[in-house]
Parts: structure tokens; sequence; C-alpha cells
């Protein structure tokens, strides 16, 4: 397969480079820092939409695969960047990328458990995602009081909707796609969520018992963006070792 | 790997014989019905429970994983006896083969999108598995007016909880349980669907624009058997080419 992926220079999506490539698959990357071992690498900040367009449309297509994992995690003060990338970014490179997308082809997105709100949260995900472009965001994140936590939730609750919301159109196109929701991963950017959560993250990763590692997640991205999962369509999938489960099972009387 | 297989004669269970065979893994089957192409064959009637002790007792482990896929669909008068073989069958199979599961062993349950509401109707999921065993099951169903379809939508229900409550228990033994949830699926039982679910079950098939293939399923729940999906844990898996998606784009207003 040819896939085309975002985010592939650290964490996840550095696993994923290493699986597809092991799989024999072609991948080209777009990545604002240099990817190893990909076999074409388009430079680009997820921030400015006009050159991800201009990077999807240096891009060789046809992709059998189009993973959008490029993402940041909450930063003091990247409210308003984190929604331009996780958020604008990816529906950009999406949009501008699926002109080149093989028949049959698959998108998979990387959200978060932390997008597992979404339903209580749809009014202010709507908002966002009826703003004009990331040029809103910074008016959007002050009016609304938004800080860098609940800006990474929004984001992922974003990606969720957006996966749901596609499938009618997609499936008439002969497209579909899928997202994936880890909890904690052992990358790069776990000290940030650590930070940002405090106990929240601690108490999770006690009951799981460690974090996920990158490959975990990366697996089951790379099972959803081959043809083995054709019949999955417009999924939010918890990859978290559990601890949805566990909690879903808590919340409704079970054990 | 060698995996034990409930319900491998025919439909999604052959297509996963066939597929599981592909890959150079060893099955042990328990069927009531002859099944081709397995290492194993233990004749077992699922509605018997202490059949299904004995067969699990003649059974040689470990097994790397464990697939219960045995279930009757819904046909005239048989609401108990499905009851008995989709919900009581199946946990007796998971309770007797349990000891003979290898460490990080995976469990793969085949549920249905008939089980969705499972919250909704959690306090008579709750009693159906509180019952002492199938023989209390002809009381039940009339006491509460059960038919075969609700009978086949509660059994489903009681499986996707059944998945979820186990999760934080065979965590502490290095096990995992995740269950698909197909719709609508070409094998020789679609009929007996057709014919219990009438207009719901042509609009839903209309749609997504065909039925699913049986190996479309038999793909997913290989993954999860394997270890490529070992951080997921306690899922409930759609598998049903979007339409659950769509449906609940429409009731969240998402298109």
């Amino acid at each position: 397969m040819h896939i085309a992926l975002t985010g592939a220079a650290s964490g996840i999506g550095a696993a994923l480079v290493r699986r597809l490539k092991a799989a024999g698959h072609r991948i080209t990357a777009f990545d604002i820092a240099k990817p190893e071992g990909v076999d074409r690498w388009l430079p680009v900040d997820m921030a400015d939409t006009a050159a991800v367009a201009q990077a999807a449309d240096a891009a060789e297509g046809p992709f059998d695969a189009l993973i959008l994992n490029a993402g940041l995690p909450p930063r003091d003060g990247n409210a308003a960047q984190l929604l331009a990338v996780n958020v604008f970014g990816l529906m950009a490179t999406a949009t501008a990328l699926e002109p080149k997308l093989a028949p049959g082809a698959s998108i998979v997105a990387t959200a978060s458990r932390a997008g597992e709100h979404w339903r209580e949260n749809l009014p202010q995900v709507k908002a966002l995602m009826g703003l004009p472009g990331p040029d809103s965001l910074p008016d959007f994140v002050a009016a609304n009081h938004i800080d860098p936590l609940r800006a990474y939730c929004l984001s992922k609750e974003a990606v969720i909707v957006w996966t749901i919301r596609q499938t009618e159109r997609l499936l008439a196109k002969g497209l579909r796609a899928n997202c994936v929701c880890p909890s904690a991963v052992d990358t790069p950017i776990l000290s940030d969520f650590k930070a940002a959560l405090g106990e929240r993250a601690a108490g999770s990763l006690a009951r799981v018992g460690r974090a996920g590692t990158a490959d975990e997640i990366a697996a089951v991205i790379a099972f959803l963006a081959g043809p083995d999962s054709g019949w999955m369509r417009g999924q939010a999938i918890p990859v978290d070792g559990g601890i949805s489960a566990m909690v879903l099972a808590d919340e409704t009387d079970l054990v």
C-alpha cells in the first residue's frame, strides 16, 4: 500500500513508520519535523491550512490509506494553536488529499479517550467546526474560556464527530474513515498529559498497570488502514488497555 | 496460535476456520455440527451446560485465543433455547476453558448490533445473567413475555455486558476479552433475521448497500484474537458497514 501519514516523526507516528515499512508499505509523510525512514517527507506546519493545501498538492497519489496522526498535547498558552493543528490541520489535510485517495481507501485519525464526552459537548464541538478557519480560533478560545486541557479534549471530540459525520458521504465515494481513542501512551508527550491531568492520569495508569506503548496504538491504526477492517466504518475505537471499559463497568454497576 | 472456537461449522465460524487455517493456526472446534477443516472437533450442544463442561474437559490446551462464536438466530418458539445457547452456553464455555488459556490469551465473542441497547435494558440483562442456569429460562421467558426477537437482542446485550464487566478481573489474570457487533451478514441465518426484523432489516441493508460477508466479520475477530490488538480490552466493536455510525449521526444531528 501507499500510505499518506501526518505526524510521522515521533511517538505513535514513528512507531507507525516502523510497523508499516516492516510490512512493505510505502509512506509519504507530512510533518514539521523530519521523520526517520519514510519514502518521502513533505515538511508542513499543520497549523497553516494554506501550507497544508500546498503540501497535499505536491504529494503524489494515489494513496490506499490516509492516517491523520499529527497532533499537539496541551501546553501553557497553546489552546488556539492546538485547535488549529488537531482540528483544522486535520480537516484541511483530509479535504486536500481526498481526490488523491484510491478507490476503497481507508482514512484513520488519531483521536483520544479525552474526546469521549463528545455528545455532552456537542454544541461547542459544532461551534468549533463551524468556524470559517483557524484565524477565528484566538477569539473563539477567549470567548469560550477554553484552557489548553479543554482545548485538547475539544479537539479530540471534534475528531470523533468528524469521523462519524462523514460515514455516509464517504460511503457514497467508496471511502471510509475510523479513528482510534488511546488513553495514556508512553510517548514524548506523556509528560504533558501528566502535567495537564494530574491525579486523573495517575489513577488511570495505576488501574491499567502501565501506559500503552506507541506500537500498541500503531498496530490498531495499521489494522484500520488496511483491507481486513474493510467493513468497519465511522467507528471511534478505544485502545486503552481496558480503562474505558472498567470505568463504564463502574458507572453501570456491572461488577 | 492454538485457538478454541465455538460455532465453527457455518457462517462467520466457517469463514474464521478458513482464515485462521490460511494463517497457519491450529483450531479446536466446539459445535453440534461437524465443521470442515479444523484440527479437532468436539461435538457439543451449547444449550447443555453439562455437555459444555465435558467437552471443555476433553479439550487440550493451552489456547492462545478463545473465540465464542456459537449462537442461534430468532426462530418461532426458540426464545428459551436461544438464551441457553447464546448466553449460558457462551458463559459456560468461557468458564470451563479459562484454566486452559495461555498467558496473555485473548477472548473474542460474537455479539451483534442487536445488542446496542444494553444500557437501556440493563435491569433485564442483569436478571437474565443472575439466573441459576438455563433450566430457569422457560419460566423467565414466560414471566417477562420475551419473544424470539427480544430473546436475540437480550442475548447479545448480555454478551456485551459480559465482555465489559470482565475487563478488570481478566486483566488481573493477564487475559482480555472483546466482542464484535455485526449488523446484517450474508450467512445461512440472514433469512431468519429478515423474517424477524422485516422492514428494519431492509432499511439498514439499503442504506449500507449490501449485507456484510462472513469473512469481513471473521477478519476483525481474527485481529481481536491476535497480539496486534493486545491493548484493546473490554470493547464491543461494531462491524456493520457504517450503519451504526450513520444512525448515530442522524440521532445527534451531525450531518
